[in-house]
């Protein structure tokens, strides 16, 4: 495999000394890419974790790749519109493999619990994740569980990892992004965190608002065939955002982003939530998207393929990826001025995944 | 690979519609044992969870097979005589790994971390998992934090998950005990329990007790090389220590086990605070020790090749493997008479690990 350069370091000095852990370490910008510079990239010191993707690429003993993938879910409420805390955490984990272009395979779950929290609740979520697994073609192969005591956790957490096997030949990584190349987004954005804050906040609107959380392995694989060489990377933008991801592309890359906001799907609904919410739904998280960047030369068969994927139906080309020193994302708004789309340091919508 | 077929099912019944969970489930115990069939095998059905072990074996595209295994980690207090929270996720998930035979490859690293935690504890922590990984040959290759609300969670908790290289040939699993095998212990037990229950409740001994915690994929490495074909199974008797272990055992393989009290190294300091704290150390967890089942002619050399390596100095022959309908551990006292070892049904030592 190519071990890439450790990530250009774009961190903020963290007080080591006296700081603490603020929600907005947690939250997917720019002071979690602090955090994880700041600590574990120094102590854990590996040219795997220095690949900077949100999955892990390395050689396995027989010949070929794999790929390894973590995240942890504190999602509240843990039912929503949409979905649960337990097929969000198996879509999450197939989702952050498939954007390598690798084939997910299993799953490990592991449950942290408080005290008192109903069975028929863990049921439910962990037959929502037996579902959500075999809708995905993974299986999850091996957990654990632990409970602490009432009032040191809240409900329910769950980490999920997860392992799949890189086709020969293929190279996505987010540093791969050039001056020139296509950026495309799969669908709308802001589905998943309006569905979340509307069910916290007890609001109701015309149209529900679904959490778009799917596993997209399935429009992975109809894409990576269909842009080969082409495809250059793809992300998820979940926490963070669209803004979040273009953001991290732009320093991993070295390069800056030209969007349009015209282009960018967002549904009515969601668009009116956002606006009574005070939220910008560049900022809002989403767990069934995926932007790609993809050479102009593949840009057509690739919008193609995935616009006949149900999961790539309203797939869009939003902009391109530009020379830029100072790797800025900025965006021609819709009413033709422009904008510098920055990443938040802090957290604006915590415990949304 | 071999796909066995399901453990049998020891379950009280769960009330799902009106139960909760407590801390029981979390022990380690009959009660988790109840949790795990009554609602994950169901909900995730497929034969490489029903495997039973704390690993799952799999085969791998390229040929040949890999093990996948994950734990939680809760401990409290998070920096304890002889370890912390970091180093016991590294450790942990390496054993269970190494438990199958296998050769530990890279750890997935979650954190879930409760707002106000300091930067300084955490950075500790990091480097103390980045020095146990170093140490036992495996490479953190991915992670995730996510940051929870103060009062949501208790500091710090970790998800570590863990791949393996499986050898070829090798099929150690908890099902193959049979009758006449002898019952191998790898050293001192309780260490572990007794060290976080002291640190827990501050009391001082005048010999200090040290957590056990430490890698042994290098003990068994030698393990295996030594006994070949005449090892059946290894476990790291963890929660709910040698007690649940066995049990855990005697039902997976439908056998009883007779072992002797006498043969069970227990340092006379853990023994001292096992009395003190009201504690069998048979029911205390332990971080570095391990119970191999190996048939009577690969026994000498397998002892032999545990007391050549440091961490399996004090190995010891404890016991047998008898035919037994009840599938019960009895155990002759030291004073000569008998007495079943049970599992808790409880937790004896919530957040040990």
């Amino acid at each position: 495999m190519t071990v890439r350069s450790p990530i250009k370091a774009y961190r903020r000095k963290l007080d080591l000394a006296n700081g603490r852990v603020d929600l907005g370490h947690g939250s997917g910008g720019r002071a979690m890419a602090d955090l994880v510079s700041g600590i574990f990239r120094e102590a854990f010191a590996n040219p795997f974790l220095d690949q900077g993707n949100d999955q892990a690429a390395f050689p396995t003993p027989r010949g070929g790749r794999m790929v390894m993938t973590t995240d942890g879910y504190v999602v509240s409420p843990l039912f929503f519109p949409g979905g649960d805390i337990g097929s969000l955490a198996v879509h999450g984990t197939v989702n952050d493999i498939a954007m390598s272009g690798a084939r997910p395979l299993h799953l490990s779950a592991s449950y942290i619990v408080e005290e008192g929290f109903p069975l028929a609740d863990l049921k439910r979520i962990a037959d929502s994740m037996g579902r959500a697994a075999r809708a995905a073609g993974v299986t999850i192969v091996t957990g654990d569980t632990k409970v602490v005591e009432r009032g040191k956790a809240d409900g329910l957490f769950i980490s999920t990892a997860g392992i799949g096997e890189l086709p020969d030949g293929l190279d996505l990584s987010g540093d791969r992004a050039e001056p020139g190349d296509v950026v495309v987004l799969s669908g709308s954005i802001g589905d998943h965190g309006v569905a979340i804050m509307s069910s916290r906040e007890n609001l109701e609107f015309e149209t529900a608002i679904l959490s778009d959380s799917a596993a997209l392995n399935g429009l992975v694989e109809a894409m990576v065939a269909a842009a080969g060489p082409h495809l250059k990377l793809m992300r998820d933008p979940t926490r963070g955002g669209l803004a979040a991801t273009l953001n991290e592309l732009a320093h991993q890359s070295g390069v800056g982003f030209r969007i349009e906001e015209a282009a960018i799907p967002v549904k009515p609904e969601v668009a009116a939530a956002c606006e009574l919410l005070g939220l910008d739904p560049l900022n809002v998280a989403n767990e069934g998207k995926l932007v790609a960047v993809v050479s102009p030369a593949g840009a057509d068969a690739l919008l193609a393929a995935m616009r006949a994927h149900p999961l790539g139906a309203e797939a869009a080309a939003i902009g391109t990826v530009v020379a830029d020193d100072q790797q800025f994302v900025q965006m021609t708004t819709g009413f033709g001025g422009g904008r510098i789309v920055d990443w938040l340091s802090g957290e604006q919508l915590p415990r949304i995944c």
